[in-house]
């Protein structure tokens, strides 16, 4: 039993990469983006509430927190292999939990069991909050693909993760915090611009005039 | 404004390193510290609530979620820098406070600047979630330097990161979580052991046997 | 339908990294793997050829260097997890050859389909050459392990590694390069001995004295 | 005398890096391209076969496993400077086959020697087998340089890699292979598109209309 | 007292990186930044000498050699932050200065104290030795921004870094070297030109026909 | 003809790595060490002085700064090779000159060309200001090597290089920086000691009833 095991299995998520087998220009672990995915939720649950909606912010927050905890004990399975078949796919989450109990049951102390049990389950309920946790999952990865395009990367799986990331979160469109993303977030990314080399000769030489 | 440049700037967090100008065999980013410093907050909340304490788990999370965010701003001082005039760290906090503040007032809208100007302040202030953060912040830097104390770097930096860390948490003793901390968690954190290769042998050896 | 896919997918093999989830001094990717895989072979079906077993030198070839080809539809899921539910093991593989069989009707000319098809299967198969196969990807794995454990690893999971690699290794110890393996090359690995900190001294002065 | 010393040395290949001196996105050690070449050199084979050539495949296989296993033993030296002179490079290949040949004598069984030195020679040598390894060199050649164009790499050296690799390709246009590889892929590999950034303001509102 | 701490001193030049907090294609440290600096102001200095100016050579490699060397103490702060507040700038500088002064004087023997006291001084102070080492940090500036705005990074802050230094640069354009560079260096790096995609298939196509 | 591609090849410096092929725990790249080298001959240089000796700084820098520049014609040609026969070695100068020779006359204006060739000459040629820096590439070398050992290398390769770079200092022990290299600083980098984890126990033990 050991509460050690536990603290040192949060670096075991610093170590797990995102997107495993595909080229990237920039890296992204398992950690970095739990932290970002709670930090968006927090966003998108304080836009839910100036809109009125009673809102858990424990639970938002032990949600967005621990969503990918589990991925320590069963590794990155690929997307597609998950939905290939769905029996695949309620085997592999069954073999997720039980995993995970086993290591609550193993490394917890006792008084603090359930309440792991609770914060280590799936956290894409229904719930508002588990709606919050969906949407900024999306967002995030959203920010990856769109940051891999941008960057120029000619793999054609970040258009799909793009466009598939954005169908989610659409379906959410009855949410505010949604409307706000899709209205005042989404249009700003999509405004970013590079600076062409063409560009810079004329930046040049103005500042080579200016200093005349 | 733009919360688009908020989002943006979380991925700063990935390229903030933890520690820069020494030798580690393990990098840290500032986003995962911020990730892990949560996680490891959330436990020590968990403690204290089961020993009776009121605790605002709202307020908790804020805390420690966004505790070294500012850091974007104004990159890695080294803590000796900072403390070797109290005029400088004084003038140092007034700046990084400045570059917030210019930060939310420009970037999000104004319905949710106070809520954000509150969740960006220092929040190590003598409250019962205050003090959890400083803690759990000590327990993560105590783990990092562990860490490469235990793999053999040669820099007496680490060393001395781990005692400055733990005479910090041991300040916080008699809190029911940092109790804990020492009795239930650093013991085990001790106790771990390598494998000598002189072991090795002895283990080829008998797998060897066993095989016959 | 495209060679051209074919070839480029041979790059994500650079891309996906051993172990995920643990921090290692020395990474190692399914591409390198494959390649020391396929070199060990070699030297093993020598070793039984020269004891006067007839092998098939074309298909231990193309068994060892295509036996982790299919790890770029699936990514690596963690062998704990595989083993967990022989049920979810079963499904998986299947899952892996219907994935397998749609790239290479998809991609490859109708002409070499059968053929890739027949590469692209489970090695491991029972012939000695399958049989050889399985002692190779030990020996890496062995190699691997003991990599980080002489260098100080402290994560227990290298040792486990270690003692499943040699576990399998030795139930095939009725074959002559298995043998060859336990008597002359693994000894010489665990020889291998460090320069400890004190010997710097004598050398050092040994070395002075000698240059006076 | 030991294998082992052999074994080891695999892994000295997976830390000699390509094209050293020059910025890259995606760098390659020799062990993944000896992988890749191996495995292109199975596709033409299979072609070369298939159009009725008789080909040696533990030929072909040893050939190309092996082709840069001496540069363990030199290191990368620079394509300009081995043909700045001819009379260098005769006597560069010349200490690498004495240091290659001191090698095998050292650390090879008697039993085995004249097996290894034979793999380690010169694998391009006017065969079927040697012709098809000579293609495949330039065609993993390709791939890498390619990348990096198509990545922006503002290096003009990687359009001359390209050149001098597709010349080669050209000059054994005789073979089927190379006519399979110019009619059949390297097309594909041309027709390769960015996702231009202007396009995804088109896929992005038509994704949100469609969730309406 | 230790000539060891500083020559040791000299690695953690190596792990402090420059710019940190974003994500860059080709990632600088400061021990490299000082070397090319070095090297930048030994041509700037022999085009004054050429140019007729009397030049303490001695001078200008102290200076370029040591001028981020108080940043081991000090780490990177970014410059946001130095020039936020003029009073927290000097304050910054003075701690800098006293922790050099420290460092010289506990780990240096007496003899060379005032020696490298001298040499850790802020060399930009406007003799001409001075104003060559300000011409030539920027330049190494430039072409650090230049080559991430080149391989396509999208912060704009790349662009900033660009404008400010040749901004800086052209403000010494009385100097001869300066002249020297807008005039015959700059020009050349604008220049630089991609290859752009499309291009490579024309070139494909005349080097296949070439073949024939 | 561009200084333009002088300064962008200080930038290949940046790319080139010392010790290709071998695993590290802490990399070098060729700007690194030139740097290291130039700075402690600075050092070197100034004890010398002390001990009455006449010292030309300003070919003592040119010599130190550029005496690797010439490997981003060449790349690294490993040492055994290079001295594997004494042939290979002169026609490998005699080219690694032709090619510098070549880039000089290219890329340089005509009245900077013979300074330039100059100072890209073998720099350790039996002056004072040659004969420091030999002995300081040296000790940048045993640095290297000491910091591979400390920290538990288990390749043999890195006792070899202390062995062989110390070996090359004593020869100049004749020289008064070379006697306080030997007496002042090499016991100090000896004496550095480690952290046993077993000390982690009694110093956390202290720390913790301290605080009580």
């Amino acid at each position: 039993m050991g509460i050690h095991h536990y603290f040192k299995s949060l670096s075991d998520m610093e170590k797990l990469y995102r997107c495993p087998g595909k080229f990237l220009y920039n890296e992204h672990t398992v950690a970095a983006h739990s932290f970002k995915v709670t930090k968006i939720a927090q966003f998108l649950g304080t836009v839910e509430e100036y809109h009125g909606k009673k809102l858990n912010w424990k639970s938002l927050y032990e949600k967005a927190l621990n969503h990918d905890y589990p991925e320590i004990f069963t590794g990155d399975i690929k997307t597609p292999v998950k939905y290939a078949s769905s029996e695949l796919n309620r085997l592999f989450s069954e073999v997720e939990e039980e995993m995970t109990h086993k290591f609550v049951t193993q490394e917890f102390p006792a008084a603090f069991q359930d309440i792991y049990l609770e914060r280590f389950k799936e956290g894409k309920d229904g719930t508002l909050e588990g709606n919050i946790l969906s949407v900024a999952d999306k967002i995030d990865l959203l920010y990856e693909s769109f940051g891999e395009i941008q960057k120029g990367n000619p793999e054609p799986i970040f258009l799909e993760i793009y466009q598939e990331a954005l169908t989610t979160i659409v379906k959410f469109n009855e949410m505010d915090c949604v409307k706000f993303f899709l209205d005042s977030v989404l249009p700003d990314m999509l405004a970013e611009k590079f600076i062409p080399q063409s560009e810079l000769s004329k930046i040049t030489q103005s500042l080579i005039a200016d200093g005349d």
